[in-house]
């Protein structure tokens, strides 16, 4: 059976020029970049020079990057780490309603220690709304964090407006750009940047690493502890292999980006003009041109989204109902409620994220799995004519 | 120039068996294991398995294995993990002063946070002592964090003893393990451990990787956030080839324990002896039979051990000072410090650490350069012949 990968945004495929880079590296360069003899300096050298890449590719400086095992630890290491660093100053933190679990549950912990947390709602295609952000600053309020593309939506926040409105403040912001680095050129000292997330296997990179941008300008605290590693901010003997692929994985994407981004909105474009035309009652939320067009959040009406993942599956497509990392649980997407999507509509919403290595012959194959799945599940549902009905403002 | 290594219990190289397990992981199996569709229940498959093998080579349950991003952030997770999740019931943690870096610097964090942590002397070869351990133990201790081998000395703790001890007080017990998982088969149950560190780059797998065992009785708080995996305890996309590689090197370690003991025994002997007759005033710590033999700590009296390392890198031999994590520091290495050993012996002393891949040619290469590295840097030291002596009760 043929399988068609649909689910880009939990993971990508290693890149094979990837796997080039770090072959040599797995082979041979086998020293620990902390040792000063010579096996330890070609190790260095590769993860200085990956650094260095990593810094230049957003302008930032190579000693503003820490290698991390990927974004949730990036994101942890700057919830906590900033946090705990600047407790002096206050003790309030912002953020969304829509983040990745990894900031949610960083600030849920934070919680429980005396710290006081605002969670922004999101419009209906997850923009936050300035207002409500201008007005949640407070005098103690000593981080926001608001994530750059939604995970689930695609949608893509205002982020220099947002970096100035914290800024006028005084308080820092940290942005989870996971999704959105190597999709979109992202420069943190344009856009106001003091600390950014990215993780290496949503960019066709390895998976187990990724970083933190952190400006020299901010204090923080390491949650990782060891060496004299990441200039004591992050302990823990450096993953070189994974490191030089990282870097070459953002040197891919950011060499290839108006090429993968022209191919993705091709492909996404076809792919949902193809499902409308095919099945009937989809909803497409998010429904914004400020977005990753390769992610896809889709309403069956009247279909249970787990029921029509299974047969999808059964079929070889891998989709998903909100991100990976919640999978298992039966709990309704965080996302997808934050966005005033009804229970029943939440239930039936499914995410295609498609990549650079889909095809439109993959789309049409897909197109007919999914057409004929939704068709038998709305037939076996004996209420699904009376679920048929549009959302209030939806087109 | 042939290049000679030993720093084995820096990094060691990768395992040819090890990454053949791992290419195709890297290759095909690139799903997101918290995916319930096909390309993650695979990357899943391969996750459970690893974590199998893992638990069953230190007879513990599956589910009492966490992986993380190696040694460090395993032994952060459980001092800062237990820690935080036990503060009820105390507030005092003790450990000893020969640690490795994560363990002291997160107990050194802790400390600024209302923690009290109790640093217990070692002997002159490195063991800790029952009287003054038990002696520590208060009504507040919390923990006992005391590795398993040290990686300076090779020194060996004698782990069920100090298990009975803590346990009899009702204190939880954690070893890291880095240097000792593959050099000696462990048995959590029978000797007594709640939780315990390991590495896979100590043991010929892939860097970045690594796990903290920690028994289901013990409660823990996370220290990276995320989503569900590692049953909530540690967030983040499971590095799938990362975890098959170190379960193959874990396996390897195991399959090979009696070839590769005896093996490392014999070269370190011969290297030890041939050292002896090469070069004078030499002193090896941590002179016990309950040691890595593979770790060999020698003291060239009256040479700079920095100068000496340059001069045995120019050669294209690597050894280090202490531990790698601490290089790029003029500090003196906490461990020959806490064995008693002066300031300038401990400027004089050099770390051997041989691996499995050592041979004895290479052996009799490094000793000839070792001789007249010496000999060339004693001539050059004024002072050498006044500083010609043995410290007292050494051979």
């Amino acid at each position: 059976m043929e399988r068609i990968y649909f689910d880009n945004a939990s993971t990508t495929s290693l890149g094979g020029e990837v796997l080039s880079a770090m072959m040599p590296v797995l082979t041979d360069t086998y020293g620990n970049s902390a040792s000063v003899h010579s096996f330890g300096r070609d190790a260095a050298q590769l993860v200085d020079n990956s650094r260095d890449y990593i810094a230049s590719s957003i302008n930032a400086k190579s000693n503003e990057i820490y290698f991390t095992s990927g974004g949730s630890e990036a994101n942890s290491l700057a919830i906590i780490g900033i946090a705990t660093a600047n407790r002096g100053r206050g003790n309030h933190i912002i953020t969304s309603k829509i983040e990745h679990p990894s900031v949610l549950n960083a600030c849920k912990y934070l919680e429980k220690s005396g710290y006081e947390v605002t969670y922004l709602d999101v419009d209906k295609n997850g923009f936050i709304r300035f207002a409500e952000l201008l007005g949640a600053i407070k005098t103690n309020t000593i981080l926001v964090s608001i994530m750059a593309a939604n995970n689930e939506l695609g949608t893509i926040q205002n982020l220099k407006a947002i970096a100035n409105t914290v800024h006028e403040k005084g308080v820092i912001f940290h942005t989870d750009a996971v999704q959105l680095y190597g999709n979109m050129s992202i420069d943190v000292e344009d856009i106001g940047i003091d600390a950014m997330s990215v993780s290496a296997h949503k960019l066709y990179g390895p998976k187990g690493v990724g970083c933190l941008y952190i400006s020299n300008k901010i204090k923080f605290d390491p949650i990782i502890f060891g060496g004299n590693q990441e200039r004591n901010k992050r302990g823990g003997t450096l993953n070189t292999a994974g490191i030089v692929g990282f870097a070459k994985a953002c040197e891919i994407a950011n060499r290839d980006l108006r090429t993968n981004n022209h191919k993705l909105r091709e492909l996404s474009s076809y792919f949902v003009n193809k499902l409308k035309e095919s099945v009937d009652n989809v909803i497409f939320n998010a429904d914004t041109k400020q977005k990753l067009p390769h992610i896809i959040s889709a309403t069956f009406v009247g279909v249970d989204g787990e029921s029509l993942l299974t047969k999808l599956d059964l079929n070889g497509i891998a989709a998903s109902l909100g991100s990976a990392c919640t999978s298992g649980s039966l709990q309704i997407s965080h996302v997808i409620q934050a966005i005033g999507i009804n229970n029943n509509d939440a239930k039936s919403t499914i995410r295609f994220s498609l990549g650079k290595n889909n095809s439109f012959e993959e789309i049409d194959s897909a197109i007919n799995i999914i057409k004929r799945s939704v068709e038998e599940l709305r037939a076996f549902s004996s209420t699904y004519g009376a679920k048929t009905r549009k959302r209030k403002g939806d087109k």
